[in-house]
């Protein structure tokens, strides 16, 4: 890498935008150089970072999470805040293009430079999350970012992941989903810290009405992590209406939660949740990086391939090579 | 267990739907002694396996998976077919509750005595799926089902695992899904074997030959991955109209796969990524199995919880203990 292009402690912490840029994208990497390189930027910005606000915004497809996420983002950088939005898609995972990466998407918050926005792969390693993902929180924290927006695609896998990296779960929906949808979305309302219908406008209003009435019954049913049910609220991000409201849920929410010292413990476990990836892809590492195992490994899908040795047979001849 | 409990080979063989429920169970336990007996199980049973046909069907919430699955399910039982429904639950990873569950769904297939459903909760290890699915289709098969279905719910990482166990893969969709759906569908379109259209039925025959119309033309520009795009048809599972079209579509398309080799060199291939996870598997229990590594990693997480140590010299506590 020549110098003009190497990313430097300095770059990050001056909100170079194209150093935060390749510094992501080399924390997403696992190629060994770029595992080092990370770990010493982030040593050397470790002091920086843990300030932000982290959300995480999640929600079916439709429920109209752009959008949202455009007026909240530029709801904020108004109050003087710097926004950074990492999102996360799931459906990329074979292509490694990214439909997130779409242009068309925020244009008005991609144009401010008060906003970052930077759209992720996922990766079939850590259930849909990239494996750079806590890495890009903190690389943005250190660039200047105090609220970062996780937006994940579509219900499942990542989400649970994502909730392992925020102060708050949002989960962004609409109003008049079918019944199999309010079932899909079990596991995650126990996750909510804050559900938000969106689509609060117009001729919709009634069916918004009537989804959070169904919706807080429901809320009282669940077994929710915190203790308390989730906050329930409603907007519409098409006219901007109610997302000052949103925000100040999300204030009220990690007001509380600090006084009660769950924030401060939420992100220590997290941290130990790191360190268990850490560990995982270490070993992985370590396990194939000698030459002799991946000949062996080789030699074992040869002999499955050719039908001489079943799965099982064909396993014990890699690890009892060892 | 007690001998009247034990999974032998024999009871599997014989159909006993108790000791396949338990069988999968077992296979999906992560402990050592039921990898261990799922091995000897299998090892014993792996010749009555490979005769079924995998099909895997997939869509967003609200597609009406469970009616066409019922309806499809039936088809192919009154066609003279055993059918064995695993069904994929990616929301329910926390609280291990598993909704596809619910009794209500599929009622009528439930009841016949020529299918076997099993709902499954998901996995963080495998990207959604249950390290078990893999062997779960194996003990159905022995079990005497020719037809095993892998139901996913959502769009996400579980269908890019799912895809890798199945000779065909079915998306089922609806008509009149807003832009975003448009666009999250892309990088499961180009998995997609054959695209359903459900729902073809009374007020909604106009959106659905509008769809299909607007969704040939983008599987035109998608390149799949088989060199020819997918099959488009439609039907309703409600009305049970045009269910047997999409069986003839699968079949159609499986015996193309059959004489082009594609079959095979997939099954082959899926046999390969299941010797990678489990070597994967085998690694993880290997690492940890040494009581002074995990010593090592509780002391790692108590100098990162306390701050004393960044997540990086927390990493270096363990795996330089080795």
């Amino acid at each position: 890498m020549s110098p003009s292009t190497a990313i430097t402690p300095e770059k990050i912490l001056s909100g170079d935008r194209s150093a935060l840029a390749r510094s992501i994208t080399q924390a997403e990497s696992v190629l060994p150089q770029d595992t080092i390189n990370t770990r010493e930027l982030l040593t050397a910005l470790m002091k920086h970072t843990g300030h932000s606000t982290r959300v995480a915004i999640t929600g079916p497809p439709g429920a109209g999470k752009s959008t949202f996420i455009e007026a909240f983002g530029n709801l904020l950088i108004s109050n003087g805040h710097n926004v950074a939005v990492l999102s996360i898609d799931p459906s990329s995972t074979r292509t490694h293009g990214s439909i997130l990466g779409d242009k068309t998407r925020m244009t008005d918050l991609s144009r401010s430079e008060k906003a970052f926005i930077r759209p992720s792969p996922s990766s079939g390693i850590t259930g849909g999350v990239s494996p750079g993902t806590r890495e890009a929180i903190l690389l943005c924290e250190a660039a200047g970012y105090d609220w970062i927006i996780i937006e994940t695609v579509g219900v499942g896998q990542s989400e649970v992941a994502v909730r392992d990296m925020v102060d708050c779960f949002l989960l962004l929906l609409i109003a008049g989903a079918g019944d199999e949808l309010q079932g899909l979305k079990k596991g995650i309302m126990e996750m909510a810290d804050l559900i938000v219908i969106n689509k609060d406008d117009g001729q919709n209003r009634d069916h918004v009405k009537r989804a959070k009435s169904d919706l807080s019954q429901a809320l009282r049913l669940i077994d929710h992590e915190s203790g308390n049910p989730a906050e329930l609220i409603s907007c519409s991000a098409l006219e901007k209406t109610g997302i000052s409201d949103v925000l100040g849920c999300i204030e009220k929410f990690i007001d509380r939660e600090k006084t009660s010292g769950r924030f401060l413990e939420r992100r220590k476990q997290q941290n130990v949740r790191w360190l268990d990836d850490l560990i995982h892809r270490h070993m992985l590492n370590l396990f194939y990086s000698g030459g002799a195992l991946q000949d062996q490994r080789l030699i074992a899908e040869e002999e499955l391939r050719s039908g001489k040795k079943s799965v099982f047979e064909a396993l014990d001849l890699v690890v009892n090579s060892k």
